[in-house]
C-alpha cells in the first residue's frame, strides 16, 4: 500500500448518498470496504457490495446498469461474478484503480449517480457471509501485552518466553468454523482437568472467553517455495476486518502441551463482514518504531519502509451485552479499548515470516493478528486478563459480574480510525452470541 | 466401516487386469483406491480414477463406455465430472454400493471387461495430484513411542505430559503445502538458535527431518456445533493415505513455544496419490485394547466396536536414496518399519475428538495421524528419533551416514496389509526430494 494520500482520502469529499455524510458513519466514502451480501430471507447467489452509508452498492448491478471505463469494467468483472477471490488475485493496482473510480462515482454530483442509485439496497435488507472463500487461516500472538499477562497465569516464573522477541509467534487456526457477525454459536464442549482433580472430565466449556483481534485477508499468491520479501509483503495484504477469536480457557490449559491450542479455540471464530483496505487505512500509518529494550527485527524482518510508516493507528473495542442486559433493553456496554499500533509486530512482517520459509499463501487466507490488549491493566483484550484469570470478576453496569461468558452472552468488537486531518473510518461490528451447549446424549 | 467381510476381499478373486493378480501388486482388485490423475504433459482437467495393477481405470470413460445399473451410473456422476469431494459427500453406503459395481466389472469373465478395458491407463501414463480439494488440515500425535522418545529430547525430565493419555493430542496444519508424491521442495528457511548463541538467525534449516504418518480424508460433514458420537465416527472416514509431515527441528525447537509448531512444519507435507478405503482394509482391522497401566478413554471417545476392531494392522517402512546412491544406480535403502496398530487413538477416536467441541468437518478434510514409531530403539518414524537427535549418525549401506536430511536426499513411505487369509494390499508411494534452498537475495 502506498504511503501517499490520494484524492479518495480529501476529508471534504461528500457522498450523494446522504448517509454515508453523518459525521459517525462507519463507511463514508473514504472508506469503501468490500463484503458479499444476499437480500434477506433468499436463496440468491452472494454478491459482492460495497459498503457506503447505511447502503450496500451492489457490483452486479453496478457492472450492468452503469457506464464506465473498459478498465473499471474488465475490473468490475469478477466481482459481478461474486468472485471476491478473483478480484483479490488482481492486486493493488487493480483494488486501487477501481477505488479511485468508485470513489469519484459515489461523489456527490456525479455522473454515475443516477445510475448507481438503482444499485443500493439497505444494509438492513440483507444477510452478510465470510466476504470470500477462506483458504488457510493463522492465527499470530502480536499483542506483547496479552502475551505477558496470559504469560502470568500460565507460566509465573516465566511469562514471556525467550523467543517472543524474535519470531511473530502463530499457529494455525481452523478456517472451517469462521463464521460472520451476527451468528451465535454453541458453547463448547471439552476435556479439562482442575489442579486437583483425580484425573479430566469432558462438558460445557466453563470458562468461556473471547479474543480481541484484528484479523488481514491476503491478496495475491507466492508459489511454493518462493519467500515473499519484506519489500514487497504489503501489495499482498487485501485488508483487514475484526476478528474474535473465541477461546475455551479450560480445555485450552489442558490441551495445550506440547502443540498448541486446538479444539480450545476451533469451535467458532468471528470476523467482521467488511474487508477495509490498504487504501482506506493509508491517513492511519504510524512509524514503527522498537524500544531500545528491545531487539532489532532480524534482516528479513525489517525495512526502512516498514521502521517509516508500518503501523496503523486504528482504535479496537469490546463490548458486551448479557440476556439480563438484553432483555432490559439495555445496549451493549464497552469493557476496554487498546490500539492496534501497540502490536509487537506489523501486518507486513507477519506476511514475510509467514512465507520465510517458503509456505504458500493465497489470496482468501486468513491472518489473525492475536489478542490486541493495550498497557494498562483495565486494557485487556480478553475476560482471562480482565478478571486477572477468573479471579477478579468484572462488575458490569447493570449490576451483574462476569469472569467468563455465561450462555446469552452477546460480545460486540468495534473498531475505528481517527485522526487529525483525515476523515473518521470505522470497521462495522463483529458480533456473537453464545448459545448454550449440545444437550448430552439420553 | 462393517467389519463383516464382503465377496469383494475375496482372495480368490482375479482381475482380467492381469498385472492386478500378481502376488506382491499394490493394486489388486480387492484394493480399488481412488486417485486423480491425467495423462502426462498435458493441461487436461484432472480425472478421477481407480488404481487396479499397473493401469488406472478412468472414471469418466467407465461411466460414458460402460452400462452400469442405474443406481450405479448416479454414483458415477459426480466422479465422472472429477469432484471426489462431491462422492465423498455421499458417504460409506454409495462407496460400498460402487465397490461391489467395480469389483464385479474388474473380475475375470466379467461382463463389463471389454468396455472397460478402453478405459484403462498405464500408471506410467499419467500424472497424480493430491486426490480432492483438501480443506482444513489437522496434525494428531497418536504414536506413543514417538511422543515419549521425542518428548525425551526436548524435555528430559518431563516426556511424556500427562494430558497424553487422556486427550487425542493434535493441532491445525498448513493445508496450502500438501503435496502428492514425487514433487521436491526447496529445504526451508527459518529462524533458529542454539543453546550457546547470543541471539537466533536466519538462514536455511540444519535438521531437515521426516515423520512417517498415516492421513485420514474425511468423507460427509457435521453442522457447526453438532458433535460425532464415537459410534457414528467411522461412517466419516473416506479412507487412509500415507503422509510425510516433513520437519524442520531446529526451526521447530525455537519457535514451538507457547502455540506449538508453525513454520517447522509449513513449508511442504507430501501424501500418497490413492486414497484406500475402509472397505479394502476390513480384513485388516484389529481389536484396540488398552494395557492395565493406561487410563481408559473417558466415555466420549469409548465404545464396544471400537474396542473389538478400531485398529489397523498397517505395516508402515521408510525407504531413503541419497543423490550419491541415485547416482550409482542404488535402490532406496529400507530405515526402519513400524505398525500403525501401535497407534495410541484409533481413527474413530480422532474423528470424534475433533468435532467433540463442535467443530466442523468436511469432506476433503485431512487428518494426520502424528508420526507412527514402533516400540523398539529402531523403529523411530523420523531421523530425529533414529539419530538421537542428531547425535549418534545413521551408517547407511552407501557407505554415507546421516544425522538429519540432505540435499538431494529422497525419502520413500509404504505400507501395506498383510495377515493370513486375505489378499495382501498396499498403499502405493508416497516420494519426496530435498531440493536446494532458495538463495539469499544478493
Amino acid at each position: 500500500m502506498s504511503a501517499e494520500l490520494d484524492t479518495t482520502h480529501d476529508p471534504a469529499l461528500r457522498s450523494w448518498v446522504e448517509s454515508a455524510n453523518a459525521a459517525d458513519a462507519d463507511f463514508p466514502i473514504q472508506n469503501l470496504p468490500y463484503g458479499r451480501f444476499r437480500r434477506n430471507h433468499t436463496d440468491e447467489p452472494w454478491r459482492i457490495g460495497i459498503a457506503i452509508g447505511d447502503q450496500v452498492l451492489d457490483l452486479k448491478l453496478a457492472a450492468e446498469q452503469c457506464p464506465w471505463p473498459t478498465d473499471v469494467a474488465a475490473l468490475l468483472q469478477p466481482l459481478a461474478a461474486g468472485d471476491l477471490n478473483a478480484f483479490m488475485d488482481l492486486g493493488p493496482d487493480a483494488r486501487r484503480t477501481l477505488r479511485t473510480a468508485l470513489s469519484q462515482a459515489l461523489t456527490e454530483g456525479s455522473e454515475q449517480g443516477p445510475f448507481l442509485e438503482l444499485c443500493l439496497v439497505p444494509q438492513t435488507e440483507v444477510e452478510l457471509s465470510v466476504p470470500c472463500r477462506i483458504g488457510d487461516y493463522t492465527d499470530f500472538y502480536t499483542g506483547i501485552h496479552h502475551a505477558t499477562t496470559v504469560g502470568k497465569l500460565f507460566r509465573p516464573d516465566n511469562p514471556l518466553l525467550p523467543n517472543y522477541k524474535w519470531v511473530p509467534i502463530g499457529y494455525h487456526g481452523r478456517g472451517s468454523s469462521i463464521v460472520t457477525s451476527g451468528q451465535g454459536f454453541r458453547r463448547p464442549r471439552g476435556q479439562f482437568k482442575g489442579p486437583d482433580d483425580p484425573h479430566p472430565s469432558f462438558g460445557p466449556c466453563k470458562r468461556l472467553d473471547y479474543e480481541l483481534e484484528l484479523g488481514a485477508f491476503i491478496g495475491g499468491s507466492n508459489a511454493m517455495g518462493e519467500p515473499i520479501d519484506i519489500e514487497d509483503a504489503e501489495d499482498r495484504l487485501f485488508g483487514v476486518v475484526l476478528l474474535n477469536d473465541w477461546s475455551a480457557r479450560d480445555v485450552q490449559a489442558w490441551e495445550y502441551q506440547p502443540l498448541g491450542p486446538f479444539l480450545s479455540k476451533s469451535f467458532a471464530t468471528t470476523i467482521s463482514p467488511w474487508i477495509v483496505t490498504p487504501e482506506a487505512l493509508a491517513p492511519f500509518r504510524v512509524a514503527f518504531e522498537r524500544s531500545a529494550d528491545d531487539p532489532q527485527p532480524l534482516p528479513y524482518l525489517d525495512s526502512a519502509a516498514n521502521r517509516a510508516s508500518g503501523g496503523l493507528d486504528i482504535i479496537l473495542e469490546v463490548w458486551l451485552q448479557t440476556a439480563a442486559m438484553r432483555e432490559a433493553d439495555q445496549p451493549h456496554q464497552r469493557l476496554m479499548a487498546s490500539n492496534f499500533r501497540d502490536s509487537y509486530w506489523t501486518l507486513a512482517q507477519l506476511i514475510t515470516h509467514h512465507a520465510s520459509n517458503g509456505c504458500n499463501l493465497a489470496s482468501g487466507d486468513l491472518l489473525g493478528s492475536g489478542t490486541q490488549s493495550g498497557p494498562q491493566p483495565g486494557q485487556g483484550g480478553s475476560l482471562l486478563e480482565l478478571s486477572a484469570g477468573g479471579k477478579q470478576p468484572l462488575a458490569l453496569a447493570s449490576g451483574e459480574q462476569r469472569t467468563f461468558l455465561q450462555d446469552g452472552d452477546s460480545v460486540l468488537l468495534r473498531a475505528y480510525c481517527e485522526r487529525g486531518g483525515a476523515r473518521r473510518i470505522g470497521f462495522g461490528e463483529c458480533e456473537g452470541t453464545v448459545l448454550p451447549a449440545v444437550a448430552p446424549r439420553g
